[in-house]
């Protein structure tokens, strides 16, 4: 063996030795030119290398190319240091914080006597371009602590990050042209590889997140490895802002929120009526799927809370109030009180499964700073199931939740994707019991032809669990739905049943939630649909305004009311504005039909529609209409 | 005139005179032997007074029979003196407390060695009868209080009621046969008034009320008028005992309660599937009547409720919570929450009336001693709403409540009556605006054509209101509906709207509620039908029994499945039980139909159908017995 040689391993298994020292350009440019011309650095034994730092030991190696998660890391990084540079090019004296990559982008914390404004951006902008078209070799130096020390003595922020590196971990510079930073990197290998970038705003931080420490200034970037993939992701958060539930929230009449409670919602007329809507659908669902619906008090005492175990590890997410000189808690779950209902009569096996579902508001604490709109709330309506089985119907209990949440989905349009997470280091019961709930969520999801992700040791410590996580209109996901299998609870509260053979047996418990929550759920359902609701769903289903309020507006009533009579929301605009006026306005609040009813219409009991989202309008007998309307809202179409 | 004469005033209006010192016995012969012969006592001013008492002055008075009120109350009265001259003669030595009239009976509180057994209880009631067939006459003597020291000084209870009788207060005492007893009275003339009595139960009570002081036994019976009379209030209690809803609530799995949450309600799922039923009714009526549904947290800082008054007036019936730091109030009522809604928008006067309403789950404490199933629990839902309105639609929005009331009332069945309850003395708001307000209720009232009983000064301070009490099946009154002017939340809440003038103007609010609490609303269905709910309500509707679940048992689940899936709450029985057995505990469910299937019925696709309540079976075509019951539970046929 040749000691000045190290051996790499390719990504496809191959082998192949280089000198020592050879740099992951090296090692590109030995395969084709072209591969070097789209490496911006690469991974050595899985840590993320410049593209010309020389390797010193055998390694399994990859290349990395500019528009791949690593690649924009690298890129991202630099761009932070290219900010900084530009920034100390154009106000001179300035002293730097942390730089780190942030999702799509990048941030720098500065410290320079000129306030920042959102106007100097451009200039900096401005100045940064220049220095991308300099093309700057990006340069790594691995330095002493006293050779660090003395580059940095003056910068009191680099000194205190420096005393901060563990004494073990090397301390590494990095330059380009006429700035230097101390950092661990890595980097792109050269400014040019910046492909496409904006600084998009600043704001006050402390350094080091500290209030008592100085402020700094923090100028937020993103990046991107395009033009195009910049503009996707401008479109994409402009398309984001333009259903912001929040902002449609509001527009739209869906809820409020008030300093007097804040993070809990309160629902509007119209968004009670989606809401109504969702519990509804998933009652008449359960129904088939024999659920048994219960309901259980909002709070209980303390002792209980004790016993579940939820005082022991989340009693800081829970409140608390006194009932006749007792504590009580505020249920942030309904599981305590759902096993209060089983251990209240006596089980045999041939009860089971038992599927208890509860429409159940719960309370759980939220730092003020976390809370965000909907979809993140102090209070809640948890469309919550707990299933008791023998540990033989686990599988088709697995199947039926997973079936009914497909059922769910579909109806809303969701593509989902499906986490199992199996045995955790700490968990608890039998190994055999273990094996086989794990076998049977695999064989499920197995038989039902799902892709899904293991999570090794990611279940919950009671049991193995399902995760399904949504993916709304703009690819955004959401984890929403789950099903936790729980041998704890069961332990915890000695439930038994009568078996086969006369023995008292121990259930399993599934928990089992589809929305999530309720209003959470809302929330995201504002965004996909862009608070364009589909019919069945639509706050306001039909507008109906007569051309003239004095001549038409009799037959305009008559249709509401027929309408209405049969189960559509209907409404009439009979303000006295311009029917260009209303039109707009039905429009803004994004209703799904408008019938605008004049002469002709009411002589040929007809309406002329115009269907939200679609041009022009469309003539129609009212009967159809009608009968197609309400076929489309049973059949809750999209 | 004759001072030795005084005028008697008779019901009728008509005055004559007689002797002073005439007794009201006096005054019934004068008329009529039978008239004194069915007498016991009469009114003399409005006082009840002994039949033999000497009447000193002009009086309005008005003899009572035995079989009215103030002739059972001397009665019952009387009773109580019996009960503790038989314990005397048996137990010899015996002290007693207070002995007082109650509905239906009388108690006497007694301190004796002997400890009285339910056994002993026929005994005493023997010595009653002696007493009674004697014919004792009743007298009454004033006393001064030396005499009646002198009386009972050997008997400390007696000597303390003694002492706090107010010193302008006239003593008398009440002699039978050998017993006295310090007594106000009155009572009947002698003891063979006493027709029909039994003594009930035995159970300890403290002397006053007072757990520091002695404890002594308390004897309960109840007496009547005739024997025809008591029979009928005792199968009135077995009837109300058949029908008691926690009794029911048990027996039909309706709900529970559990001592982790005293007077919280868990709902079972047959009673989960009421509630969700009578919701599902309100809701879709309140559609039709033009609510809007919203929903408002659960709990809001403690600042909103001082706002509101409720802080004042209700805090010790509120449950508290903490959020950061601050102080929450579980809400005792919906209305500030709804208070808050109104205020987040402008209105005009074109938008009202606004009606708002929500299904709110509320907590009040209750003494624990205080529950009473679900007729007196901690945490209900109130079928709430608040109606804000200009000052002149007042009217049509009380008439709206109150054809929404009746029409809920109707489909239930119950009779009602309604009071109407008048400006008090603390009450406040502009004068004019409660005339109007109550000139409105009035003439509403009145053109429904409804019979009202008018409670001047009853009205609450914040505005007049008609309250609604509903007659169940036994006869037994509750108060649920209420329709509550209200002047002074709008002014807490400096709520306004745009008038026509351009003018910012107070709305009016009416609070309306129709089942009150479902919670408690159930309860009295539950009495009111005896567990036997009418189609619509049924938990379970139909049960489908095939004769051989081998044989028969397909067409026995294809039965089911097609009901189920027509929206019917249809189940089978399966179980391995002889048929007999199944049908008696399909009656005991109290399950409207009951399809027992065999051969005929799947060769014919028939149902044989024994329907609850009625004798014997009837066959029908499957089609004809699902359209029929579809119909009565679409119509909510009682």
């Amino acid at each position: 063996m040749n000691e000045s040689m190290i051996y790499m391993i390719f990504p496809d298994g191959k082998e192949k030795e280089y000198p020592k020292g050879s740099t992951l350009e090296d090692i590109a440019v030995s395969i084709s030119q072209s591969l070097k011309k789209r490496s911006v650095g690469g991974r050595v034994n899985g840590e993320l290398y410049d593209f010309k730092r020389p390797i010193e030991e055998d390694a399994r190696i990859s290349l990395v190319s500019l528009d791949s998660n690593d690649g924009l890391e690298l890129m991202r990084h630099t761009s932070a240091h290219v900010l900084a540079q530009a920034v100390k090019r154009i106000y001179g004296e300035a002293r730097f914080g942390v730089g780190p990559v942030i999702e799509n982008g990048f941030y720098y914390d500065i410290k320079v006597d000129h306030s920042i404004q959102k106007e100097d951006l451009l200039k900096i902008e401005k100045e940064m371009k220049k220095i991308i078209s300099e093309n700057l070799e990006i340069k790594r130096e691995a330095l002493s602590r006293e050779e660090a020390e003395r580059l940095f003595f003056h910068d009191p922020y680099k000194m205190e990050l420096l005393q901060a590196i563990p004494s073990h971990e090397p301390v590494t510079v990095y330059r380009q042209g006429e700035f230097v930073d101390l950092c661990r990197g890595p980097h792109v290998p050269s400014t040019k590889w910046i492909k496409s970038f904006s600084l998009t705003s600043v704001a006050g931080a402390y350094w080091r997140g500290d209030s008592s420490q100085d402020v700094m200034q923090r100028v937020y970037g993103i990046a991107f490895a395009s033009a195009e993939d910049k503009q996707a992701y401008e479109n994409f958060l402009e398309e984001a802002e333009k259903r912001n539930h929040r902002k449609l929230g509001k527009e739209l009449d869906l809820f409020m929120f008030s300093e007097e409670a804040p993070g809990m919602p309160f629902y509007l007329r119209k968004g009670q009526t989606i809401r109504n809507e969702l519990e509804r659908f998933l009652r008449d669902l359960q129904h088939s799927f024999d659920y048994e619906e219960v309901r259980t008090p909002m709070m209980m005492n303390q002792r209980l809370w004790e016993q579940s175990g939820h005082w022991d590890h989340y009693k800081e997410n829970m409140y608390f109030s006194e009932v006749d000189d007792q504590r009580f808690a505020l249920k942030p779950m309904n599981c305590p009180g759902h096993m209060l209902i089983y251990k209240d009569q006596l089980h045999s096996y041939r009860d089971l499964p038992i599927r208890m579902a509860e429409f159940g508001q719960v309370h759980r604490h939220e730092f003020s700073g976390a809370l965000n709109g909907m979809l993140r709330v102090r209070t809640f309506c948890q469309d919550d199931a707990h299933i008791f089985v023998t540990p033989e119907q686990i599988e088709d209990e697995i199947r039926s939740c997973l079936n009914l949440i497909d059922y769910v989905y579909q109806t809303f349009g969701f593509d989902y994707s499906i986490e199992l997470s199996t045995r955790p280091e700490d968990s608890m019961g039998d190994d055999s019991l273990w094996n086989q709930a794990e076998n049977a969520l695999e064989t499920v999801l197995q038989s039902l032809g799902y892709n899904y992700t293991v999570n090794e040791g990611d279940g919950a410590f009671y049991g193995p669990k399902i995760d399904v996580h949504i993916k709304d209109a703009l690819n955004r996901s959401h984890q929403c739905a789950t099903v936790q299998l729980d041998f704890q609870m069961p332990e915890k509260f000695d439930l038994s049943y009568v078996d086969k053979d006369g023995q008292k047996t121990r259930p399993v418990v599934l928990h089992r939630a589809v929305f999530g929550s309720i209003d959470r759920f809302l929330g995201i359902l504002i965004e996909h649909f862009g608070g364009a609701f589909p019919d069945w769903l639509a706050p306001v289903q039909v507008k109906v305004i007569p051309v003239s309020n004095q001549v038409h507006g009799q037959y305009a009533e008559e249709l509401r009311d027929r309408l209405k009579h049969n189960g559509v929301r209907a409404e009439t605009d009979f303000r006295e504005e311009k029917l260009g006026y209303k039109v707009r306005d039905v429009q803004m609040k994004k209703i799904p039909y408008l019938l605008v009813v004049g002469d002709d219409e009411e002589q040929h009991g007809a309406v002329q529609v115009r269907q939200y989202g679609q041009e022009g309008t469309y003539k129609k007998s009212l009967e159809e209409f009608e009968s197609d309307l309400l076929d489309r809202i049973s059949e809750r179409v999209l």
